[in-house]
């Protein structure tokens, strides 16, 4: 079986996940080396996955002839620029979301990947997840014929700490960009305008930073599908992640995922334990079939399952969001999209 | 026992739901007579339900001295004369919705109900549904802690006659009227502004006729909570009614209700019968303990469950809809109120 | 429209039951007269439900040329006589279950209804429950091909009070009796043999009057399905009554029913309210169809649908159940039945 | 870290799933080597799971000095063989239920692991799936009070090929012998006694080969908890695995375990896809806890959480199953356990 060479940059919390997926769930990739700037990080992961060589930099990993392409795992500011790097050198890539928070630095990378030819998958690991999938299949099949009004539900167990709030570009371009995707990827069509209602309900600190911690976003599709996203940073009972599209002939809704199927009744109620509570439990296999299906697109020559085009379009969907919030009033995505809205 | 001796008003198929609540479940009510301008049908309706007298008119039914309350289950139109003939008469009065489409016949006939100091209800039945309220029950007793986010789906099984889309005074005066008094009483506070988009998905004729007839309306009450009401004029799989409320301590969410709690599984699926498919099946019982709670605020003298003013501010609620799909923007409810939202 | 004249014997709980359904449900049916040796009851009963004559006793009732048919509430031991009496007077009969503990008398009850010509059902109201009917729909429409496996869960909130239980003719004759007719309702053949295993988990006091209070009964059909029965005297959350049946073609299972379908989720569990916990309140629309059900039958001259010899052959199966319990051993029905069980 | 090396015997069906377990998902597992009677598959899955060493027989496996515990994948009737010369060798032994068809192979296997001194687990790998291991940590923690009563229902997809059944020592040693042990695991007590109902229903072929496709076994325990196994070779709908224990303070049921949390809502119905359909995808996750479960036990010294007495017990439960079904009587287990009883 001929294998796939990868490097990995970044051996942090999800450098860990497609690292350990590498090497003990894909047959078809081989881990050439990996690197952190906390060396130890990579060698403790290294050593855990059996990679036999941690190299100093990201340089390091780029100038490794080996090595076909990485997975950049590095933070949110560093993308952008490992795009760049990483095209020049040859290698195909795949980027964690997002690409980055201005449009210039991510049309720079986007620029340098077409020139370079290669290959660029950005990490919107929920398009694998098998109730998302299933979402997605039943309108690309027609099974509920033609899509008329789409649901998305995201609500985090607990709300980041506040000096990551500060840094992370706001709910839209830090969770809501997730559902962005999701929602062109469930439609199968693009959005053409957002209107949001927010606020601050979960923790004042996060207001104090300038960000909002609830809200419902609005979305108008080209096709004239009518969309809305549900937003909270907090959810008591765990982290709920649900989507439904209505269409001429049927819905198609989907539920959470528990940790087992037992219901217990007593003289209380008829209850069950909590959902999946860590976005790693609910979405471990997602994480797995995404990076499947990049390794088989580099070794097929195929196109990537979520390009460049779509990493850029959620950025584009989370700044039009903050701007209908911040004017409140409707908002065009070309208003902020600084070329014609892709599709 | 004290019995509560009513006059009925409107023998169609509103009229029909509560005489027969009133004949066969409310052993505390006594129907003193019933009118129709279809003579035969107030006859027909009359013999099944043992009622022995059948007038002319409304005129007659507020002339006679024996009818302590009238059922107000004529046509939209009528309402509004209709109750301010009755409070004049004084009659205790429960009038089905809309008041009327227009706010200055709604304070008039508000006014002589107030002048008359009789009671107003307004025919909001699905407030008396066991499910919603359930869902207001945990909001009130703070099961979910304090409400941030609220979800109401209300999907027709299809669309009325293109006849009636006409003088129906639109989807939001006539179907989204049941979900903004929804709104108010699930949440318990008053809704500021409303956005809406929506369009003509089900029925180019709707659209001819100029309505849409599928929209999500999104709600800013006045304590911070965001809502939105997903409607469609057509579900190919039945009536769906329902609610989520989602709060700092949780989340309460409703399901539809089915004919039977059967599910069956075989190669092709596991699955059950489609839920219950007409309103009156639907919210059956909500009828019958709609008359009940007006039948027992009447004898106790005590306020209605559902006002007059509940029944005004729904109506602001579908002008501002309306506007705010015409105008493509927000729209603050005191835009169309008239006078201050009341609460 | 022609109306059935009935008269009501028993205003007891059930009896109750039946009289309001006759008087506030079924259009077609009129009260003709009441009584029970509880005066009061049945005068009460009567003025509620508008019945205008309170007779002295059953002998009234019978004697009363207007009634037409009548309905059997009063205890047990009184059944298999009235039965015989109500027969020689050429009454149409409605009789609540058991007939009577011993197979004589109801042998001869059988044979006085044989004789006089006239209807008999008994009142195995389940079989008229939305859920069971559905479940027998499916099995009688081929919709899970040919069965193979059942499975009845019956369960009470609570035991009836020891008094009760030392007359009730023990769990077999008292509660199982139900899920014996339920068993070949659904399957729609014979059962040939029972096995029992059973014993005291829920009051010792129950054991010391000489009856079990929790079993599993397994029953071998004609047709080679083998089902099983599950009771118990005492559920902690509520009312369980719950059926599934395994065919060629797949299976169907039903759930309990529930008092709203609304699903709270918090820190604590994803939980609902418990399943409805009142025999009356779970079956109520059963005893209003079972009711019409007989109404039309008489009215129709058509057979009843569930018979005397229904009503027989579930008693053989209880006493062959506690002949199995007893003596530790399977047990076929032909032992204990008399004569060869019928079908 | 230290590890664990082991040696591998059968690279048939589960021997795959257990070497790719111990090779992608166990980093404290090292294999050192593996052997099957087909050398050719041996090497394949040698080669997918980074395996370096494919030796010519188990004699080989059991004389490798590096080797600490072996994993018996090998048919049945060779498992109490190998265990015997595991034994010897002074392996830890993992060995594929059942231990053996006939009690006194059985009691020389474990006879030899008592006198060697090694550990011994029996793969009963439905213990340690997530469902199942629900309602035992329920039962044992009290969370549904004293147990009454126990379902465990277990249907096929479909029944294994003629050929098989000859060979499989029938249905209840074969198939039921999980769900043997899944009643003792989950009531934690031991069976005394056995009735069975059961008959060929899916294929006369498998009556003709001496065995039945369809069972109900009823269980007494020792602590009065009465229980009963439903069986199905074949299920049209899938894999059909469920529990429910009912208790004094109320019950723990599970349900099926989904490929997605979907529903689809249709003019026609309202489904989901259907269960799991295969075994190696509805145990995945057990089989892997199941091993990591072994390797544990083994690292610490400690009991294993499967023992040689857990094996046999259900083989003993298997033979009275049996006996039961040809004598058509109630067999109490020690009537062919050859000794008292365990527990």
């Amino acid at each position: 079986m001929s294998k796939l060479n990868i490097g990995i940059i970044g051996a942090g919390r999800i450098g860990k996940v497609h690292t350990e997926t590498a090497a003990f769930r894909l047959p078809e990739v081989s881990v050439a080396c990996i690197t952190d700037v906390d060396r130890d990080a990579a060698t403790r992961l290294a050593n855990r996955c059996g990679i036999s060589k941690v190299v100093d930099s990201s340089e390091d990993v780029l100038a490794d002839p080996s090595v076909e392409a990485v997975l950049i795992c590095s933070p949110t500011d560093t993308h952008a620029d490992l795009i760049v790097k990483a095209a020049r050198a040859g290698k195909q890539i795949f980027c964690e979301k997002p690409i980055a928070l201005d449009l210039a630095r991510i049309d720079a990378a986007l620029e340098a990947v077409a020139k370079a030819g290669v290959q660029l998958q950005i990490g919107f690991n929920r398009r694998f997840d098998a109730n998302f999938a299933r979402v997605r299949q039943a309108v690309a099949a027609g099974e509920i014929g033609t899509p008329r009004l789409l649901h998305i539900v995201s609500r985090d167990p607990a709300p980041p700490p506040i000096a990551y709030v500060k840094v992370s570009g706001g709910i839209f371009l830090d969770m809501t960009i997730h559902d962005f995707d999701m929602a062109r990827f469930l439609i199968g069509d693009e959005v053409e305008e957002v209107f949001v209602a927010g606020g601050v309900m979960v923790d004042p600190r996060i207001g104090a930073a300038g960000d909002i911690d609830t809200a419902i976003t609005m979305l108008r599709f080209r096709n004239g599908v009518i969309g809305m996203i549900d937003n909270c940073r907090q959810a008591a009972y765990g982290y709920d992640q649900r989507a439904e599209v209505h269409g001429s002939l049927g819905k198609i809704a989907t539920e959470n995922c528990y940790p087992n199927q037992a219901t217990i009744s007593t003289a209380a109620s008829v209850g069950r334990d909590l959902p999946l509570n860590f976005f790693m439990d609910r979405y471990l296999e997602s994480f797995a079939a995404e990076l499947r299906s990049f390794t088989e697109a580099v070794m097929e020559g195929a196109q990537t399952a979520v390009t460049g085009e779509d990493g850029r379009i959620a950025v584009v969907m989370g700044l039009a969001a903050r701007k209908s919030y911040d004017e409140h009033r409707p908002v065009r995505l070309e208003e902020v999209a600084g070329k014609a809205a892709a599709g």
